[in-house]
């Protein structure tokens, strides 16, 4: 099944969408936004599964689907936090920052909890008070919605917990990271809104895709119109998302419409960084990668960061080309 | 004006509160909820007002006002950031893990993002899976709720923007806190759900206690029923609630509903830290101050943190000794 929230008041309205993105049909005679779906999932996800059939055997007419429609599935969420899965991404970063990474990433998760009361809509600008020392980059992630997970569960048991899948851009201000993660509590105001794609998809509509709790499929970054990355989702994430979410719930339950975040995706060649997408490689999911890249190199980085006018892309393609989730596309605006 | 929320549904049910506690009176004609009420701020605050003073003047009948049957006012909320204003209470609490606290902790708010999906009613238990280890600590604090607040405000905009203010039980799991700290992201395991006052009020409502974002009088916190602090929180607090908001919306706009806690409460006696109750000093509003003033005294903590069984209640009261949002009272219990 795949869902989409028109941009409508606070919270958007519910529509299923066709398997092609060719199609809508409304769902608001059965939850009016994707916030009541999910607190009623048990109830409704049935009847939401069985109106998205019928959209794509064409047995209700539907209309027309226009990503340009769509806010994010959560227009605003109860919970978004987001896990460092791609650990080879953590330790690039880190490295570029001069940091060590402890040993214990590799088996401990690393979670910061985001802002959610204000996401971006997938094509909206990221607009930002200035770009100068901001350093504005995008991080390419994936993203999962659970509904209401228990304190204390597994690993196991929180995959049966993952009810849709979606791609996220959390956008990051590196300048203004070190002086923050420096004051010990984390990141605040250097993670402003993220934008999630227009459509979320569930696990049993991936198939072989999802595997684990890991999704199998190269996630597409375009910068200004060139692809910057295209690194397999399914590939070096060392935490599955069973294991973001039990993390998650480790003191506390998580309410339904919870969404917890992979991380940048990150693949590593041959045991060290990935190569950039010019010299044939899989290229990088945020532009601190490959700026980490160039200063191992040449003792410098030469890539920016985003500037005013510039745009990101984010999609992920079937292995027929068919886009899964959507488009996220944005352009770096001044505020 | 008082406003709580009674238990039902995922949501709450909203009322108007009486001044003095004892009755309240359905708000649904209004606003079913107090999300929804915030959403609509400015078109429904005057009629809540104007209900809750027909309830005042027993002009409508109301019923007895119960605060067991409330939740927290915001049973769910989609921010909840909780800065540190009181910078003592930092000062402290890093001396006593051995880590130095900067210069710029004065004059540059520092703040956490908390989980905000599942809060915990104001008389719920706190349930853990294990005491042992965890370093269970209560935190008693106060917080406001913001409506809309657009990116880039300064603080003094940022005081408009404040509509209602209540106490908040910031639970913390001290035993967990520097594993987490050290990995860099910030607080997430170390910190459970939250538990807040019945009762949410105006700052209009608050008339002379409420001077300049700050909110002045006593925060009472009583451990297994003995007083063990009574910090003024008008006092010390390095930064207003202006400050913390305008902090908060510096990269991103603020949701409606979005909540700001102040850190904890805390109070310095002759530019130095304060004294226990016991001894004729103001006390602490949480387990791990008194731990340290116990270390520099003694070269070891001798007050435990909380166990199962143990009881925590948080009040705050007007110069008539009067409640002004209800009792937070919470025992620790095993999950």
């Amino acid at each position: 099944m795949k869902l989409a929230s028109l941009k409508s008041g606070r919270d958007g309205q519910l529509v299923v969408v066709s398997d092609d993105l060719t199609r809508m049909a409304s769902a608001a005679a059965i939850a009016p936004t994707l916030q009541s779906a999910l607190d009623n999932w048990a109830a409704v996800s049935d009847r939401l599964e069985a109106l998205q059939g019928q959209l794509n055997r064409a047995e209700v007419e539907g209309e027309p689907f226009d990503q340009h429609r769509c806010h994010s599935p959560l227009p605003r969420a109860y919970h978004w936090a987001d896990g460092s899965a791609y650990v080879n991404h953590v330790q690039l970063v880190r490295r570029a920052r001069n940091a060590e990474m402890p040993e214990s990433f590799w088996s401990d998760p690393l979670m910061y909890q985001g802002g959610s009361d204000t996401f971006l809509a997938p094509r909206a600008p990221i607009t930002m008070p200035q770009s100068e020392g901001f350093g504005i980059d995008f991080e390419a992630e994936i993203a999962v919605i659970t509904d209401d997970v228990p304190m204390g569960v597994t690993p196991e048991q929180a995959l049966g917990h993952i009810k849709l899948v979606m791609l996220v851009n959390d956008v990051s201000l590196r300048g203004l990271i070190p002086g923050e993660l420096a004051k010990g509590f984390g990141f605040y105001q250097s993670k402003p809104s993220s934008a999630f794609s227009p459509v979320c998809v569930t696990p049993q509509q991936l198939g072989d895709q999802w595997q684990q709790g890991k999704l199998h499929r190269p996630l597409v970054s375009e910068l200004n119109g060139r692809i910057f990355g295209r690194p397999d989702a399914g590939v070096d994430m060392t935490f599955n998302f069973g294991q973001l979410v039990a993390h998650a719930a480790k003191t506390r339950p998580l309410g339904a419409g919870s969404i917890i975040g992979s991380g940048t995706v990150s693949n590593q060649l041959d045991g060290g960084p990935g190569k950039p997408v010019a010299e044939g490689g899989v290229g990088y999911s945020c532009i601190a990668e490959i700026r980490m890249i160039e200063t191992i190199r040449t003792g410098a980085p030469s890539t920016p960061f985003m500037d005013f006018g510039d745009r990101i892309a984010i999609e992920m393609f079937d292995d027929q080309g068919r886009s899964i989730f959507g488009r996220i596309e944005q352009v770096v605006e001044k505020a």
